[in-house]
């Protein structure tokens, strides 16, 4: 990289050539906001793609295109974790998020239901069924910034898992077929304790929080599906958007499809067209923040 | 009973006989503050040791009786509960109750260690040791009355406890022996779910609350065990006690074996006389109490 930026000669305004200075152009990001880290990743794109000749003017657009596009996907995904949390107070919303996205993804789900297990009953958040693979959800909703989901909700998640798995074992045993596969998720809009994360994958469960793992973490789930929460609209109000979820609709996709509802919320026409322009762009925006 | 109190005749104040009311009883009773059900109580007891030729002196000093033993029992029981409670907020003087009863029953104790489990190490609140048999205590401790312990915790205890005995299982194996004998108990001062109850007991998970199970419940442990907690203590203020806490001094016995730590909390010599009257009486009181 200190090669080629020593070798590149760029054109200033003036028209006059001189060789490419990266101190400037760090401090220019840097006075608009960008935070260290930022500017070193933006600085080092810029250089990569640096040609002989280019001009000055050239080279700055470039790199604060690229600040905006980072400031927008860091300001949406942002919001986009707001809106989650936004969900609350109940994680009952937020459990029907997690069953919409399993439906998406061709499973045969229930949100809410009652299993029996070797001990027990067990109220399961999301059961999601696809030919012979059970998936049961845990859902961990938290509205508040800075709780972590830690070992004990590992714990309890797993031996929960372990008395349905047990009952489906015994009942298949009875009925002299072979088990069906079980897997136990833990899935939460919160960070995760390190020790959460060892157990669970060392007793193969899975677990999911706002952005563990790196890849098929929540975000990206949300994300991915398009099914991003009503609560991310700016075009309604925080009362509205609870109106709404009191009435089971949950996502932008429910809403779009349900858009007269906001008229039982005295939302007007001229609002309403709003709201739908609204979630055709901000959610797609989502969506296309994020496959960067 | 209606029999028996139709046929006895009691000698009243003035000397003459008279049949045995009942209702007078009853309601002088009930005027000295007994609720229905102790009126009841007492009544029947009364009339069950009525005899022939009794005065009326007698027969009421004998029931009024009764209903201070009563009184004194259930204060003396509430007190007892609320001593417990105060020795929050931190839940580490409750494992060190919970570890001296162990010890007063001859185990070898060690309070807030660390074991190794299969996929993690965990933090045991207490671990009680005698002979093969070792068991491990979650203690669950609450400064608020109406909490409940319920299942998600009756579930993560049986999970930690699962992984802690397969560590152990591989260990002996390892090293070609059999196993110690293994136990999980889950020990609070709260109430406890009907869920946390019937899965503990189908797991042969120890569970044990304030009142539950009816005999060895935490009320029975600390009563028979006499290790009354420093809480319990009318003659030293709340900020005394929070001061002896942080010290680690939890029991009365623990004060009672060193009472000159009070000097350095600026108890005077007739105070401290006072507060060791306290211990040897009030501590000992619960114990009398819950005898009957």
């Amino acid at each position: 990289m200190t090669n080629k930026e020593t070798e590149i000669w760029i054109i200033k305004a003036s028209g006059k050539r001189e060789l490419f200075a990266k101190e400037k152009l760090e401090r220019s990001l840097s006075k608009a906001g960008a935070s260290k880290n930022v500017v070193e990743k933006i600085v080092s794109k810029t250089i990569a793609e640096l040609e002989d000749g280019m001009t000055t003017e050239q080279i700055y657009a470039q790199a604060f295109k690229e600040l905006r596009r980072t400031k927008s996907a860091v300001a949406s995904r942002y919001s986009l974790r707001k809106a989650v949390m936004a969900m609350g107070p109940s994680g009952f919303p937020f459990e029907q998020l997690l069953g919409a996205i399993f439906k998406s993804k061709g499973y045969k789900v229930e949100v809410g239901g009652i299993l029996q297990g070797a001990c027990i009953d067990h109220e399961v958040d999301v059961i999601a069924e696809k030919g012979e693979q059970h998936i049961f959800v845990e859902a961990k909703f938290h509205n508040q910034l800075g709780i972590k989901t830690d070992l004990k909700v590992a714990l309890y998640v797993q031996a929960r898992f372990q008395d349905i798995k047990k009952a489906h074992e015994i009942r298949a045993e009875k009925e002299g077929r072979k088990p069906h596969f079980h897997e136990g998720w833990l899935v939460t809009n919160t960070k995760l304790t390190s020790k959460a994360k060892e157990y669970s994958e060392c007793r193969g469960q899975v677990i999911i929080g706002w952005d563990y793992p790196k890849h098929g973490n929540l975000e990206e789930m949300i994300i991915e599906s398009g099914l991003h929460p009503l609560t991310c609209l700016t075009t309604i109000s925080d009362k509205q958007k609870r109106g709404l979820l009191e009435q089971d609709v949950v996502l932008c996709r429910d809403l779009k499809n349900n858009l007269h509802i906001l008229k039982t919320l005295g939302v007007v026409d001229d609002k309403i067209k709003e709201v739908e322009e609204e979630i055709d762009s901000i959610c797609k925006q989502h969506t296309r923040d994020s496959s960067r």
